[in-house]
């Protein structure tokens, strides 16, 4: 990988000299993860000057965050072949491969860890990555309700969490392997249920304890 | 809350001295987080010297896990009345409010934050805390899986990354709230299924897009 460094040339476009810094400032996050990530190698790597890059990002950290979303949302956007359930495997699939074949899986977890305890981070982190890609999710489980293909009363918003949220935990807290086999089994679990023969069905059960209703 | 200072008493056996290091231990970590646990105020809430801490306890670190283990072990119990959807509905309940009302919520992101940068601590983490309760919850799935009241193909490891491993994700990336309704909801979600009308049944779905099985 990582586009050659081009020196010398003719004068860019602002726009393309961008999306050069952007281009290669999630290569090197990706190959490196925060701890080779420097705003000297990102320039070298996309034949700009550190001036120009600190013109459009004030900081190591603003610019590795737009590089890290530059880098990961074509590998992680959601399908739509009119099949919710192997959408989510191969969306699932691919957020697995991403996270243990190349560095984002270390810089995720870098960036997660300090964030606990540096409200700045947590915010940029929430605004720039996780709340952005949470709304794409929404979005295409919304489809697939509207479609027909969820029921009508599924919680997307707690889908989310039962998708990617268990390979963040699988990812955050390593006591199991994070693999495209258990992602494939989330999927499973959630379209086929948990209920066994033997479970009474959730109404008559709440009836007859008295649990009152949740919704 | 917090156990009385005691001095001047008569000579506690070792074992209940122990013990009371570790109850204050958990309640100081509860009601203070990291930040403001030291060893010296553990000996004084437990009226103990700091060289007894030391004998049994290394670390503060090390204090500090074995007093959050021993302070939530009651209250994270997994209940066996029978009826697993109602057990497990309690039990993430009350995990939810140790985490939003209680400093729990906080030492958790402090130590799993500092976790992903520090082996150690995550080894630590894991061996200690995240291994034995992950086992815990798997061990009541499976009696619940044995009884018939989960379905015998589910798997068990991967229920507790959809249950426990979704809450963890609101905690630590807080898009949305860590509520007990979301709790309840992450059940329900799991015993009804997400398959609407509209979606093919898997296995014909699996066969007519020549997907290999993947169990």
């Amino acid at each position: 990988m990582g586009t050659p460094i081009r020196r010398g040339r003719g004068r860019r476009p602002a726009d393309e000299v961008r999306a050069e810094i952007l281009t290669a400032a999630g290569e090197l996050l990706l190959e490196e993860g925060m701890a080779g990530f420097t705003v000297e190698k990102v320039a070298e790597r996309a034949g700009a000057s550190r001036v120009t890059v600190h013109k459009w990002w004030p900081s190591r950290g603003a610019l590795a965050f737009d590089g890290y979303f530059a880098a990961t949302s074509p590998v992680l956007a959601f399908p739509d072949t009119g099949d919710i359930e192997a959408d989510l495997r191969s969306q699932l699939r691919n957020w697995v491969r991403l996270a243990t074949r190349t560095s984002a899986g270390r810089v995720v977890r870098e960036l997660l860890g300090a964030a606990q305890t540096d409200g700045d981070l947590m915010a940029a982190w929430r605004e720039r990555y996780s709340g952005p890609r949470r709304a794409l999710a929404v979005q295409r489980l919304d489809a697939a309700k509207a479609a027909g293909q969820l029921r009508k009363d599924v919680d997307s918003e707690g889908l989310v969490d039962q998708l990617w949220g268990a390979c963040y935990h699988r990812l955050l807290i390593p006591d199991l392997p994070l693999t495209e086999q258990f992602a494939d089994r989330l999927v499973d679990t959630l379209f086929q249920g948990v209920r066994g023969e033997a479970a009474a069905p959730s109404p008559l059960r709440e009836k007859a304890l008295g649990v009152p209703p949740h919704r």
